[in-house]
């Protein structure tokens, strides 16, 4: 298929630069004897997971039981990042195919014993990592004392074993020579955590962290036997305003076309907070995506199915009907948008599409096929779940 | 099914609410002798529509080629309130069934031209409305000599039919007592837009316009025929901020659960911006939603699958595990992150599913499938349409 004569909105990925991403990510990662689990979040793509494991990513991590469902497809070692807590989460996590070895990352004795009593009675087991708040002020426990009170716990129930840490470094967002210590007082606090389960007798096998803007500065924190980053797979507008990425690292755009051009100074495309969204940076930059081969020129309106350009900073006017590429604020929550991507290998080649799998969550007919297999979870259910996650897009 | 039981982040529809809001609409519009031709944009399901059309609405409003495919199951009478600025999008609107009477709105004559040429070869006729600009300042055209020139060129082309005018008052969002005279100046701009047209000859036989803020205030501009507004089957946040309709007209909200309470003064629910989207508010009020039944608690920080609750103005303090339902800024950028919605009658009511044909571009086998009907159109292909809209949630 040719770029020029698909529908858009659409987003565009480049293959090419998505490799080299990965590829980047892993070659950091094992000079540093750090270990690659990559986020699918961001991709939401089983061929994108295939691709990061076979460079070299050692297992994936995911945000929701129909994430971890598809990647279960990619790999038998996942980890959910995010605190299951209710009993149709955990349902779902124990018709796993029980070749995955599943981590859970959690910060409470109630989603601990939540998740205990499913796997056993599922007969099967689950690793945990404690999570720790790592200065974000979000999820995570804030007192190494309260660390250990779950490993004890996790430690005396069956169903699950206990892993090791987890924190998630979202706080820290801005260029390295502005950190100002966050990294530092950052590291103080992993130690202080380990020091604690060591001291307790219960010595961290994981210490997981990662973050796309602190990717590269992981060898600066003690311990960390594993990070995270996913969005490193694409960039996007905000990461490589922050600088953790440059921009020929960018392999995700949104291909729009321009619908309008009679207003004065303004032209409108085609993809707006549906294909977008409308998120803003963090940095306080203006507008919600710049145009690829024009960064000067941003998208300074948005509403769902328009995007006004800002034409001030330029002498170049764009007519109807032109196909123009736009990088979006963030990419993770603009592959959510979609129903599929195009993958190219480099410009102007054909264009083929790229499934997204694990986007959604499920759907009705599927998660009562899910909850049917039950506890009967096996390799025909991962068959099933192919079969299911396949029929979204075909 | 219990909401008790279902997984979320999920949409859920209070299904007697929704009624009545549609009720409401249809009311108001009889009263003033106004059309409601709603976008679908917000609830993208073909029930709402079809229960739409039977309380009284004359036709649908759609964006896309997608909606309109899966929507022409519904009526025959659509407006693509979007302009088609490819081949891509005109070939998908000529492949629609040839029961299906489509007007389409658009603002430059290149687009017209594309429209005619698509429509002439596939032997059919697309009515076109023109957009002028009300006074947000993104798409129409701004003097009404433009009108006259886009309708001059439409009555000389075939495959295209005048109807008329549309405009969409995106500009006015704010309480009615703060509208400082916008409504009058809108009024002048629509008379000077009609009275162009009937001088040159093209006496307008439509005047379409309408958004939900402005809704109730249709009867006040001149010569209107038609208003597409389409949030006020559900409301959110945004609209009852702004005095548009009231707290119990919320027929949208997204269930939740507490995944963690461990940071102090923080509690943290799974629905992120993956399930509300991550939309400020105009008004500048902050956060992403506020819960139904606690509206003093806002979401104040958001993440993909984390929202964290504003627990500062109250001394409720929810458990992990808990559910809760929110209302989000902005509805129809949440129904949209939904892959389908749990309708309910009454709080307590067990749960139904309630689809979202419309959500999504089409995937790419479908599209390939329409656009090898081509101009083959017929009642086939709506059959079609509906089996493809249908495979994708059973």
């Amino acid at each position: 298929m040719d770029l020029a004569s698909v529908e858009t909105p659409v987003g565009v990925v480049d293959l090419d630069r998505a490799r080299e991403n990965i590829e980047r990510a892993i070659a950091y990662c094992r000079t540093h004897g750090i270990a690659w689990r990559p986020h699918v979040k961001t991709h939401k793509s089983l061929e994108m997971a295939r691709l990061q494991l076979k460079l070299g990513a050692t297992g994936l991590t995911v945000a929701t039981a129909h994430e971890a469902y598809v990647m279960s497809q990619a790999t038998g070692d996942l980890l959910l990042a995010h605190p299951p807590a209710s009993a149709a989460k955990v349902d779902r996590l124990c018709a796993l195919p029980r070749s995955v070895d599943l981590t859970v990352g959690l910060d409470s004795i109630e989603v601990l014993r939540l998740l205990a009593r499913g796997a056993a009675a599922a007969e099967r087991t689950f690793g945990i990592v404690v999570e720790f708040d790592a200065g974000l002020g979000r999820t995570g426990v804030t007192d190494p004392a309260e660390a250990v009170r779950v490993a004890e716990e996790a430690v005396s129930l069956p169903g699950v074993r206990f892993d090791g840490l987890m924190f998630y470094p979202g706080h820290i967002r801005i260029p390295r020579s502005r950190q100002a210590g966050r990294l530092e007082r950052l590291s103080e606090r992993i130690e202080a955590f380990v020091a604690a389960l060591c001291h307790a007798g219960f010595p961290p096998r994981v210490v997981s962290g990662g973050s796309t803007p602190t990717l590269w500065d992981s060898h600066l924190l003690p311990g960390v036997t594993e990070v995270r980053s996913g969005t490193c797979i694409y960039n996007d507008r905000d990461i490589v305003g922050m600088g953790a990425a440059a921009p020929e690292h960018v392999a995700y755009t949104v291909l729009a076309t321009v619908i309008s051009v009679s207003v004065p100074g303004a032209a409108v495309v085609d993809a707006g907070s549906k294909a977008l969204s409308k998120e803003t940076l963090g940095s306080g930059a203006p507008g919600y995506g710049v145009l690829f081969d024009r960064p000067e020129v941003s998208v300074r309106a948005i509403n769902e199915e328009h995007g006004v350009l800002d034409l001030s900073g330029t002498a170049w006017r764009p007519s109807v009907g032109d196909q123009l590429r736009l990088v979006p604020n963030h990419v993770c929550v603009s592959v959510n948008l979609q129903d599929h991507l195009w993958g190219i290998q480099g410009e102007g080649s054909a264009a083929r599409p790229v499934r997204l799998e694990g986007r959604g969550r499920l759907r009705v007919p599927d998660w009562d096929g899910v909850r049917d297999g039950g506890l009967a979870a096996d390799a025909s259910e991962a068959a099933e779940a192919t079969r299911l996650a396949a029929s979204r897009i075909s």
